[in-house]
């Protein structure tokens, strides 16, 4: 499937690259020293664009739904991401080249020269490979040697692509065996590599001056917010269901980082926890506002039968038959998709594809990743999963910190069940400096065990129980220590570990998404095919307006100062070019920043005050005083009008000096 | 020194810390893994106020002056801050006590003691000693043994005061000596510590899979400012002067923190490089602007007199006078105070002070910090430097990079100078493999060695040129190989390394002083002692309005859900208190979390839509119609408007019942 443009003329990513490099909106770090790989910096129009989209995430998410906004530190004590999970699994296979010393990543190498040698298959049997789609999930390498052309047995065609299919399946240990059976070398020196070891993901550090403190940068914003959930619950007062939210860096030591800004080391990340009850089905009091919305979604059985060409579905829909989980998974993708529109993303390149059991990350029990299409192919931009009790629990476990909620019972609930009742005068003299462990191994018990332990005692008049550390590990208690009956209790409150609903952003990526989306020549309406557009959307894009004198004649330069002072008093953001380059090609340069709109300052406006508004997407512009110029400025950029409505208010202009070096039409 | 409230009264910081932490402004980082020293996270009000601070030094800095915002990496590779001297230079000297195993920072372990044993001297004398103000720059740890009373004699006494004068000038040798010329040994296990060793303050890691790609994480955002300097330049069209920005989270492993958020191992960071012209004076455009503003400067002369009863002077006298030594740098001083002050530092606990030179940074030329008055003394908020062309320097003759300004004069300069000729044909052939690296020791020869070879060459016939790594290294050239002639050559260009002036700012210092500067009780206006208010300015305070339905009454509902979407459409944030606590105590708990106004929506609304608006800081209430509440709203938060003008425009209201369990006045 070849990519296109926002006006569907062939999309070719080098142009766009090369122009948002030469625009600064963002570049490889440290690039005077080489760079390092997975490294980048945003420059001023990237910087402003993702501060306008981190802007509109606040207000979409954490506003709208009073979330509690949370500031963690990404430095992180080794024992909490021992405790998460990460430390033991959060990891890729690498194996080295043990020739030329190249760290390869294991499961990427095996695809890439399978894949190279069915490409050779084809080639051999006169088939013509189609230009495929790069997947950078599957992160692909260009491969250094070209596909020899060599035909493979049938039988071998089909092992490799059954192979193909389950790539993120294997571990270490079967990469290995894969590497070993199908004698897979490394291209650059034509030798095998060794055998894949485990490499965690996180960078690792040392806090304080002892080395005896190691830490992580944390690889994604959500530990912080488990380990602060009961003070947040009280934050909250102990009102369930809420949620809270973060935007901060992350960080991941990727093994090989391609793909541009869509594969980094350091990245920006906004996620949201929202703490739900496990039970009653998960509702969502705001459910009934989204169910109506229509979404592309990519089940797991619709991926396994092959199917591509999808429907829109309503989600209320997809949760009434059950596609989607919940009501509260449900409202959270309807949201992701609402926030997605909003700021730009292409509707005919968004789909929600549900995670295969065998790709979920560790601690997730479902999970829904909205993808945006772009040339690299379907990019995971949000993952929405559902964390249920995991991170709580294992948190609590360790710390023995309440993360739970206790909620107060409307009526009382009646419980039977079996009672232990030590004779505590007699106890503690008979057993001694062992009697308070033997008491706390009695009273955690379970119900099963106390009542076969009721039976024993009934029939033989002691039991057994078993006390790690006291004796040999059995004890023997007797019936005058001891009494087992089952009895009925009410309990006034419920005590539960709330499951845990995880829509996390990535904003890199979905910035990039962007940039493809927006992106177009003016080739596609009959102009300049050399001159780029970014048609971002006014609320998203980095600056709103452009201030255009005509020339340097110092007659323009109060007004200027003027109509940008103005603007800053709107808090709508502007820049002045008053360089000597030509109406159009500052113009020119401004599209390819996104600038969505263009004040123009000449003679006339000195005479009457009043100026010129050009519109980016359609070089259109009119003609009107100060005030419906900034009126016209307002409700673009609020978003409460397009550029038609203004065309329809507001004379148009059609000054042949400042068209000149525009684009024909 | 005592610090006081904002009332003037008394200030206690254990009950201010008790209550931001209660209410969630801060908590320490995993604490329910018993916390990691020096790490902190914000809660939902102190991640808001964060969130409006840094809103409003972007509008007061970036968009004010169109500075170029940029994004840069934390992951930073090790050779840039070898560059830039971090690697070398960015470290404090700490000691092992060989007992116990505790790691000593080693200018505080010599000041303590030191210091501990004058108390006791002064005790042995008689002397009272008065309640010495903490001063969290020189960090002090308690001293764990209590000062006995023993008398020292005048000489030892006059020693050990001359020795703390200078404390901060001793390298770690000579704190080593200290700690063995006057026995000093750590109270925790009476031992003497061992000799003091740099500890770097950078965390470590390993960027990517293999061990020899170290890095660091940034100790400030500077560094990637400047490796995009040349792309900085060249996105604002080669205009000079300009500057770039930079917000973002910034890391030192200082060896123990302490003084809570003042000294913290990771922290938010705003800073600005601003690059100017080293020549004409440094004048600045914008000066006028700022000329009148009156500022505290306390200078390097000042400090040295002991004196601190200081005048205010207007910053355009201190550059005239050259107390402050250039326009630039006044400029900026004066920004700092005007943004200051904006967002809510008390006007009579800020003063600037400049760096003596032994505590300059190793890449600043000068520098002022403006310094907040707390309970712990004066504390560095942000820092003004001159860094000179140190860093562009630097990188460039690192990297070869163009990190200057290239400018055209407006009139061509005529340089008289020594040019070389030398004769290809001939010089290549006759030095062989060796003649690019002479050509290019030759052509590296300064002026004044040209002048002095011109002289050998006419006298000799020949001259004698060093050369590394050619022979012995020197090399003969005779006259029939080079000519040394006095020429004159025209420039039209100018190429010059720019002055860094550098304004940084510690967000997070700035924020604990904005709690002291705020905070007061209601005891003070005669009320309950018990009950704090942060009197935070309107546009910085986490939540602007409270709305507090009087009761759980269903028809209430409504008008509070109508109120909240309002609010919100207007960009107001708010949040609801429909618990069930009494209207007083719900209020009470937001005056601690600052929120400046309260809506309460009461029976009477229910009626006819009007409504109460509370102000904070006096209690007072007035009444009326939505639209009016609202008018008011919006002029308390944009600041156009204080309460007391509210007050003369609409009724005040005195109901009883929502009074009741105010603070009584």
């Amino acid at each position: 499937m070849a990519t296109t443009t926002l006006k569907g003329t062939p999309f070719d990513r080098q142009v766009l690259d090369s122009m948002l490099r030469r625009r600064l909106f963002y570049t490889p770090s440290f690039e005077i020293y080489n760079g390092t790989a997975g490294l980048y910096d945003y420059g001023p129009p990237g910087c402003a664009l993702q501060a306008n989209i981190i802007d509109l995430w606040r207000k979409h998410f954490v506003l709208e739904e009073d979330m509690l906004e949370v500031d963690c530190t990404a430095l992180t004590p080794a024992e909490i991401l021992k405790t998460s999970g990460h430390v033991d699994k959060f990891a890729d296979w690498m194996c080295k080249d043990p020739k030329n010393g190249d760290i390869i990543r294991a499961d990427h190498f095996v695809e890439e020269i399978l894949e190279s040698r069915l490409k050779g298959d084809k080639a051999a049997r006169g088939v013509t490979v189609a230009a495929k789609e790069e997947d950078p999930k599957k992160k692909k390498k260009k491969t250094k040697g070209i596909a020899e052309a060599v035909k493979l047995e049938d039988a071998v065609v089909k092992e490799y692509e059954e192979v193909l299919a389950k790539i993120d399946n294997y571990n270490g240990e079967e990469l290995g065996e894969l590497i070993k059976k199908y004698e897979l070398k490394n291209p650059a020196t034509d030798v095998q590599p060794e055998p894949p070891v485990a490499f965690n993901l996180m960078f690792q550090t040392a806090i304080g001056p002892s080395s005896n403190a190691p830490g992580y940068l944390r690889p994604e914003t959500a530990q912080g917010q488990f380990v602060n959930f009961a003070k947040l619950l009280e934050f909250n007062q102990q009102q369930m269901p809420f949620a809270s939210a973060s935007i901060g860096k992350s960080f991941r030591n990727e093994i090989s980082p391609r793909s541009g800004l869509l594969r980094v080391r350091e990245f920006l990340m906004a996620e949201i926890e929202h703490f739900v009850d496990p039970e009653g089905g998960k509702k969502h009091p705001r459910f009934h506002e989204v169910a109506d919305i229509e979404l592309v979604l990519l089940n797991k059985h619709t991926q396994l039968s092959g199917k591509t060409d999808l429907d829109k579905v309503t989600i209320g829909k997809a949760v009434a038959d059950g596609t989607v989980d919940n009501e509260t998974l449900g409202y959270f993708l309807a949201r992701i998709h609402l926030f997605l529109k909003k700021i730009g993303v292409d509707q005919s390149k968004i789909r929600f594809r549900q995670h295969m059991a065998n790709e979920m990350a560790h601690y997730a029990a479902d999970c829904w990743d909205a993808e945006l299409q772009t040339s690299y192919g379907w990019i995971e931009c949000v993952g929405c999963a559902d964390r249920s009790a995991y991170d709580l629990t294992v948190h609590a476990k360790k710390t023995g910190a309440p993360l739970f909620v206790r909620e107060r019972l409307d009526k009382p609930i009646t419980i039977e069940e079996w009672q232990i009742d030590l004779d505590k005068k007699k106890f503690g003299p008979f057993f001694k400096k062992d009697g308070k462990t033997i008491e706390t191994a009695i009273e955690a018990l379970s119900q099963e065990k106390r009542e076969a332990l009721a039976q024993d005692l009934k029939a033989d008049g002691k039991i057994t129980v078993d006390v790690e550390g006291v004796g040999n590990g059995k004890v023997e208690v007797s019936k005058d220590l001891i009494a087992i009956e089952r009895r009925t209790r009410t309990e006034n409150t419920r005590e539960y570990t709330p499951n845990v609903i995880e829509p996390s952003f990535g904003i890199g990526r979905i910035l990039y998404c962007l940039f493809e989306h927006n992106y177009w020549t003016r080739g596609s309406d009959g102009g300049d095919e050399a001159r780029g557009v970014l048609s971002f959307p006014p609320t998203v894009a980095p600056t709103k307006v452009l201030l255009v004198p005509l020339s340097s004649n110092e007659s323009f330069k109060p007004l200027v100062k003027d109509m940008s002072l103005k603007l800053r008093a709107l808090g709508i953001s502007s820049r002045v070019d008053d360089s000597s380059a030509s109406i159009g090609k500052r113009y020119s340069r401004n599209d390819e920043l996104g600038t969505p709109l263009g004040i123009t300052i000449d003679f006339q406006s000195v005479k009457d005050k009043t100026f010129t508004l050009r519109d980016r997407d359609s070089t259109k512009q009119v003609r009107a005083d100060e005030d419906s110029i900034f009126a016209a400025i307002r409700s673009l950029v609020d978003g409460s009008k397009v550029w038609a409505d203004i065309e329809k208010e507001l004379p148009v202009f059609e000054g042949q000096d400042l068209e000149a070096e525009l684009p024909v039409r």
